[in-house]
C-alpha cells in the first residue's frame, strides 16, 4: 500500500479505529467473570455509551509510533500492538495520577477513584499497566523475538522514567521553590519519556538504522517537551491565545509550573507576592502582569520554540518519504500550534 | 557442581543472599538522583538498617523458582533474574495491597503510605512493578530470547490474575455472603497465581518438556492454595496450633476466610451471629464453637490437606533428583507444617 499523497487527515481516519480496536482487544484478554473490572476500563477509555462516552484523548502516542513505524518504511500493521501498548501505559499513569493528584474529573468524566473508590482505582490502574505490557509480549503480529525484547526493555526503561518524573512532581509539590533545571528535568520523565519511547519503538519495529533511530527517538522527546512547556504558557495567559481556556488556571492554584518558576527564580517581588496564602483576583492580575514585565512569558515561549525546532529538525532528519515527513510536521504543528 | 546431599537449610544458605543481592542490583537501576525513592523501596525490602531492617519476608516465590530451576537440571544462575522479578512483582502488590487494605504496619515496620503518604506510596509501587519486568527483560545470564519472551507472557498473565483476584478481594468486602467456590477463585489469583508462576519459571529457564512443566506449575499452584487454606485456619483457631498467634484475629475482624464461609454457608444460625455490628468476645467465642461443631474446621483441614496432597504429588511426579525432590518436600513442610 503507498501512502504517497495521503495527509495526515487520512492517517487519522486510517489509524485511529485501528488503534481502538487493537487495546480494546488487548482489554478483552480480561476474563468475561470480572464483568466489573473491565467495565471499569472500558469507562476509563471513553467507551461506555451510557456514562458520556466520550472524548476519549488524541491516541497521540501510538499515532507517533504507528507514523514513525511507515515513515521509517514498514507497514504500520507490524506496530499495532506495541500503540495499544503505549496508549495502555499512558492511560494506567492517568488513573493513578487522577488518585495521587485528587483529580475528580477527567475528560469530562468522573475519574475512576471517585466512582469506584480508591482500593480499586489503584488496582484497576495496575491490570491496565500488566495489560500494556502483556500487548507487546502476547504480540502475535510478525515482530522477531529480539525486536520484542528491544520493545520491552525500552518500554520497561520508559516506565521507571515516568514513575521516578511522577514522584518529583509530587516532591515539588512541598517544596517552596524548585529550579527550571529541576522542572525539565521532572517532566523529561513525566511527560516526554512516554513520546520518546514512542517514535523510538517504530524505529525499532521498522528495523531502521542507528541514526534514524536516534532522530526519532529525540523527535519524540523535543515533541513531547514542547508540549509541556506549551501547556505550561496555556496555564498563565491561556485566554489571550485559546478560546475555552480556563481563565487563571495554574496561578490560582499555585502550580509550578515553567513560567512561573522561572519568575519566581528571577524576582523576589514575585516571591513575596506567591507566598500570600490564598490568592485573589487582584494577587492573580498582579502575579500576571510582572511574570510578563521581567519576561517569564518571552522567555518560557523561547524554550518552547527551541524544543519545538529540535523536533521539526530531528523529523526531517530521520524521515526521508515526503508525504510521511509532511504528516508528521503537520501532526507537531497541530499539537503545538497554540504557540509561535 | 553437584547438589547431591544437599540439605534444604544448604539451599536457604547459599540462595538467600544471591537472591537479595539480585533484587538489590535491580533497585540500584534507579538514579542516584532519585535519593529518596529508591530509599522507599529499599526501607520496604528491610535494608535499612535505622529503620527495624529485618524482618524481610521468607523469599518463599525465588526459593520455589530456583529450587525448580536446579530440580530441573538447570544451573540456579539461570533464573536469577527471574527470582529478583517474582519477589519484586510480591512486594510491588505487598504495597499497593497496604494501601487498598488501609494495613498501617507490615513485617513490624510501618507501611509506606503511612510514612510517605498515599500518593508516593502508589508510584513507588508502581516503580517496583516496572523493575520487575525489566529485571526479565534486560536479563544478561544466559537465556535466549525464546524463554525470556516465554517467562515475561508469563509474568503478565500472572500479574493479570493476581490483579483479578485483588479485585475480588475488595468486592467481596461489601458483599453480605460468598460462595466456597468464589473465595477459592479469588486466592487462586491473589494468591496461587504467583507462586504457581515460579515453580513453571523454573521449568521454562531449564528448557523442562511440557509433562515437567505442568507438574512444576501444579506444584506452585496447590502450594499456593495449600499454604493461603492453613493461613485461613490459623486466622480462627491460631492459638490452639501456633505460639504467639493473636487470638481472634479473623471472626473479631469479620474476614470472610474458608473455614467461616463454609460455616456460614451451612448454618443460618451462625449468618444470624454473624450479622451483629460489633461481636464482643462472648459472641467470638461461641462463633468459634459453633464453626467447630458444625465441622467448618475439619472440612477446611480437609481442603488444605487435599492441595498439599496434590502439591506433594506434583513435586514427586516433576522431580527425579532425590536430594532435589527432598529438598522441595521439606520446604513444603515447612511452609504447611502448621496444619496436619
Amino acid at each position: 500500500m503507498s501512502f504517497k499523497e495521503k495527509t495526515l487527515e487520512d492517517f487519522f481516519q486510517l489509524l485511529l479505529p485501528e488503534i481502538d480496536n487493537q487495546i480494546k482487544e488487548e482489554i478483552e484478554r480480561i476474563s468475561e467473570n470480572y464483568s466489573q473490572l473491565k467495565y471499569m476500563l472500558r469507562y476509563h477509555m471513553g467507551w461506555e455509551e451510557n456514562e458520556g462516552a466520550r472524548p476519549q484523548g488524541k491516541r497521540i502516542r501510538p499515532l507517533l509510533l504507528l507514523l514513525s513505524v511507515i515513515g521509517s518504511g514498514e507497514e504500520w500493521k507490524c506496530g499495532l500492538s506495541a500503540a495499544a501498548a503505549v496508549e495502555l501505559v499512558h492511560n494506567f499513569s492517568l488513573i493513578h495520577d487522577d488518585i495521587e493528584d485528587k483529580s475528580e474529573y477527567r475528560r469530562g468524566r468522573k475519574t475512576l477513584w471517585v466512582k469506584w473508590g480508591i482500593p480499586q482505582a489503584i488496582n484497576a490502574g495496575d491490570l491496565m499497566f500488566s495489560l500494556a505490557q502483556n500487548a507487546i509480549a502476547n504480540d502475535k503480529k510478525s515482530l522477531e523475538n529480539s525486536k520484542t525484547i528491544e520493545l520491552l526493555k525500552l518500554l520497561q526503561k520508559t516506565c521507571i522514567k515516568l514513575t521516578q518524573g511522577q514522584h518529583l512532581d509530587l516532591l515539588f509539590e512541598s517544596e517552596e521553590l524548585i529550579t527550571v533545571d529541576q522542572y525539565l528535568n521532572m517532566i523529561s520523565g513525566k511527560t516526554a519519556a512516554l513520546l520518546s519511547c514512542s517514535t523510538e519503538m517504530g524505529a525499532i519495529i521498522a528495523g531502521a538504522n542507528e541514526e534514524k533511530r536516534r532522530h526519532l527517538k529525540e523527535f519524540g522527546f523535543s515533541l513531547g517537551m514542547a508540549f509541556q512547556v506549551v501547556d505550561d504558557i496555556l496555564g498563565v495567559w491561556g485566554e489571550e491565545d485559546v478560546i475555552g481556556k480556563s481563565v487563571d488556571g495554574d496561578i490560582a492554584q499555585k502550580k509550578k509550573t515553567l513560567p512561573i518558576l522561572y519568575a519566581l527564580q528571577s524576582s523576589r517581588d514575585m516571591q513575596k507576592l506567591w507566598r500570600q496564602n490564598v490568592l485573589d483576583q487582584n494577587a492573580i492580575n498582579e502575579l500576571r502582569n510582572q511574570m510578563e514585565k521581567i519576561g517569564a512569558k518571552k522567555h518560557t515561549e523561547k524554550i518552547a520554540k527551541s524544543f519545538s525546532d529540535t523536533a521539526m529538525k530531528s523529523i526531517n532528519l530521520a524521515i526521508t518519504d515526503n508525504s510521511m515527513r509532511d504528516a508528521l510536521l503537520s501532526l507537531t504543528n497541530q499539537l503545538l500550534s497554540r504557540v509561535n
